[in-house]
């Protein structure tokens, strides 16, 4: 990959292989919400925010440990034709539960429940506009988000240690057009051959690797080449989180 | 009412009881959408956007006319304690399809259907943060995204005649603590003894007048002197309307 | 409004502008429920039942306070056409569900809950022929069955003081071929360019009222006409109720 | 079973074992139907209206033929105890479905569906106060409702010949307390060993004979018994009806 | 029916009229249940597991006697052309239900629920491949899944005495092409005008018996010969369930 | 990893490490089905059909080429208490719709779609057993089913060539107690510190692989090591799918 920088040819948007869309985090955007943020990778935008429920769910009541889970959907004109609610719909779609277990399972991974004690806390994650990358911008502003609001609950004097043992981060790396390249917007997606969520911690350890052959099966190079280049992009993505939790 | 500004008595936010919020209109948020507008009544914060469906429901098609729609929404979080999803519930709520019911039959009334040509628009009103006046807010809001969708559709060469016949905006009105009050936030609106929603047209005729005794019955002198405070803030809306299509 | 019993043209069933559709009401005509009435305005007959129940909402319990709720529904065969079950549909429609609110808050407005006692009393509305009118014979024929409800409860000597302060009907007014008119039957509510439903207090105020622009905008002239129109109409109502309770 | 006259004992409402309650069939009660009948079998009270929809199911259109179909609800409040709707828990209890298959097969037993064309009939069977023996009220009234759809479509000149090719009616028998009885109504009902529901036809022949062992098993010459007695029921039905169609 | 051994005409796959397919149950086919069978009449396939929950239905918690229930679906391709799934389609069909009900029922008329405790047992019959009788072959093979939880209870200590006071099985007679006919595959039951399923207990006596015209109706004797029929049937499957429980 | 073979400590069933469980592919085990098998992973049992559906989903229609999709359910007793079904909840579960949404892609990754012609098969995986690895079982065992009904299709004239490009199989790997192993069972697998589904081609490229952190995160060295016992694994489970396909 050493050469990727070189070959910028094929970015629509003038990115060089290996390089993150523009990325902003906007902390404490909803006045109610304990901790919540808005992610933004280029032209893809989700609010997160992350509630305090005093209550566990009934299965884990009584043992004094906590419980994080989260909640993913998209409004329905954060695409790019009009998508039918899934409320009036009547049910919760695959795709969205699929993508809110993964958030939630990412998250889970942080978080010491024995510190967190006896509460739950919801990550909402609403796509406002969506251009790829919608279930890796959420985990990234979820983590801030979820952060935030143990820091509310530490502030509160509700807890005494902050629960949350890592930064978690998550970004998407896939092939296009022969190319490995990192944070696929939408066009790059769809036009994608492979599809790869990458979700690490600041240690450098993962917690899902997710990789699907859209178009033509991959080989044990490929996935070695992604891999290095999802690590490149969530590092930078740690010094962002951590940036805007600072300034909250 | 004509004494209304000088008993300034009971207003947590220091208003006049005859004053609106700090009320903004954003145009264009959503890079997708045919007509968006993000629309603020102080804390209270709705996202519209208006989507062009070159389909009818079935029972119009052929008919060579038109159909506007609304649907309406909160994220979890845009309330003071989180509540739950309604895909996640599997149906829509009574109060949600009560007010999306309100807010497509009053964009419907100002709509020529024929200049529309066949053809649907979908107004999506999603609730970011809600302080109260959720409802009238996605009026006054949808109006900005649904003419914005008017004026694409005629720029595209798509119809010929604006399809609207009138501006439309909307306000709540109560009595709070014995005081006829213009534009409730929340807490005002909880503690609200009568409760009016009202939806006028530029020609100063309404389309939509819904009172409510919350706690206590109301008088006829009542509804003139609500009816006149509402009459005021409309005309107000109408400005800013007028403001925000102008410089989209 | 004064010469409205002039102008007696436009009715097809030949009656005043200011005059109300034979009306009757008549008690116990469930032998199961508590409270029970068949109302009639015209061909609009509405079978209502009170039911008492010995529990109370979960969040409502434990407060030693009752509850008043609202159910609504059509036969099938209620309407001019067929209309499909909503059981069969698998979920209750918007417009149900808001007449259903309507009618609740509505009886709730005249409850003493302290005076009831901890528990629910379910007025279900169940129309069985429909012309009109049907959401406001609702709550004039379920006054009437929750009034007996009451009063089998008093007998019963589960409470000791009458729970009720007031009495509760309700009318539908309107704007037909530029005429004021009262209690529109199904074809004037369809040629109808304005629709309001008025629901008033035996002591004159209003609880709730609700207009409507299903054709053309209405001025704040209209609404003073409309409202004497419902106050005559409710007014009679009012002794066709008291006669039905007292025959019980 | 010669001498059930004698033994009298044991029927609350003071009935010979072999004696229906009073049975009472009001056709024409539904204005907009084109077919209706209130039946009632003692305190059971049943709203039977048939409706012609001039569609088939998509399954059988194309093909000159018609259908009947059936479908059974009951007032919440026809209970002793009020019972929740289906449409608010959202779907159709396995107990009316199967009550409604009953109705639209045994209906279906004796419909023409040439001489019908290609229309469908629906027989709605509402219960307003339930004691027993709905569904076999449903089938003797729904019946009588269907006949008058029938001569409506004649007497429209939609049909040519009258397309039911018998009269049918159904009724309920059982052993209560060690002797065989007619028509048992709900307190018998419960306290009953044996509940067998017969659907017969003018012809003497059977089309349903549904058995079910509530408390304790049944002997071949138990079936026996009760046939016999259905028949002598179904019999004084027969008479009812067509007394009903006559004067309609 | 004396001469049905010689009439041999008519069935597809040479059996005489009054002959059983193949019929085997095989005990303990799902290692993690407390009983289960596989039941093949012919090419009916049906696998039955009886699981044991040590709760009891929450209205008749604390009464310290148990209950049993059943549920039945079908594997999407166990049918001739593929079905589509209950759950994919959001609810359990009419069918479905009618069937579920009547396993239940059956199978409850056989436990002393005293005995039982306070537990539950559950059935359930998942049909494999189908071939007509269906329901029958689920409540002989359920019987045995029942039977043999129950010996697990037993044998566990966790009951006294064996809670089953019959055996009990069932089987589908019909008339086809005019002769009466025992247990009817897929294509006779097509074709048959008259389907009756009975149940009957090894003592000889009926708990259920529900015959339905499919295509003309039947008489007096047309019972009479089919009960017969299914008499002899059952008598065979008490032999059949007999050896399965004792090689377990 | 060469020496995992030495390392034979851990596996409660004992297994090498990189050793599979007794894997059985039994086909044409549904009758009526096109394609069929019974796969087993040890104690995991699962019935896989292929049904030929001659109809392509709406959206896809008209364009003469196919598809491929897949259902995934278990059975309630499969598991080692009983689940509820999800046709009774009335949704399908976020881990089904995961399941059959992975095994549908993956078997999509090996049809030619313009040799299968505009036709749909589904794929129906149902669980009669559950000991771990059902999701990848499914795929291995559905690829048979796909390829039997191919054959049938291309035996049946209704296809000139085999439209699968590849053979295609899956096997799970993970973590467990420090130790990369091959193919766990339910109870490795609810030990397992991580777990990974990987799905490979015969040209030993990789369609999907899916690595999930369920305690502790996982290196770069962890991955490869998964990686290169999960294709030992599978190809050996191509050379059983071959056998099954040849003996059918």
């Amino acid at each position: 990959m050493s050469n990727s920088r070189i070959k910028k040819v094929g970015r629509g948007d003038e990115r060089l292989l290996d390089q993150l869309r523009g990325v902003r985090i906007t902390p404490n955007v909803v006045e109610w919400a304990e901790g919540s943020a808005l992610v933004e990778f280029g032209k893809t935008r989700v609010l997160c925010t992350a509630s305090v429920d005093e209550k566990v769910p009934p299965y884990r009541a009584g043992k004094g440990i906590g419980w994080v889970t989260a909640e993913y959907s998209m409004l329905p004109r954060a695409t790019h034709s009009r998508t039918p609610r899934e409320a009036a719909v009547g049910k919760v779609s695959g795709r969205t539960q699929e993508i809110q277990r993964l958030i939630g399972r990412s998250l889970r991974g942080i978080v010491n429940f024995v510190s967190l004690g006896e509460r739950q806390i919801i990550v909402d994650c609403d796509v406002l506009q969506a251009d790829g990358g919608t279930r890796t911008a959420s985990i990234t502003g979820g983590y801030v988000a979820l952060a935030l609001a143990c820091k509310w609950l530490q502030k509160k004097g509700l807890i005494d240690t902050f629960p949350l043992t890592n930064a978690i981060a998550a970004v998407s790396v896939g092939i296009v057009q022969g190319q490995h390249v990192l944070d696929l917007n939408y066009s790059e997606d769809s036009a994608a051959a492979v599809d790869f969520n990458v979700v690490m911690l600041d240690s450098g350890e993962f917690v899902e690797v997710q990789g699907t052959a859209e178009g033509s099966p991959f080989s044990r190079n490929d996935i070695d080449a992604m891999l290095s280049l999802a690590e490149k992009g969530i590092r930078e993505l740690f010094e962002i989180q951590k940036q805007a939790i600072s300034e909250a």
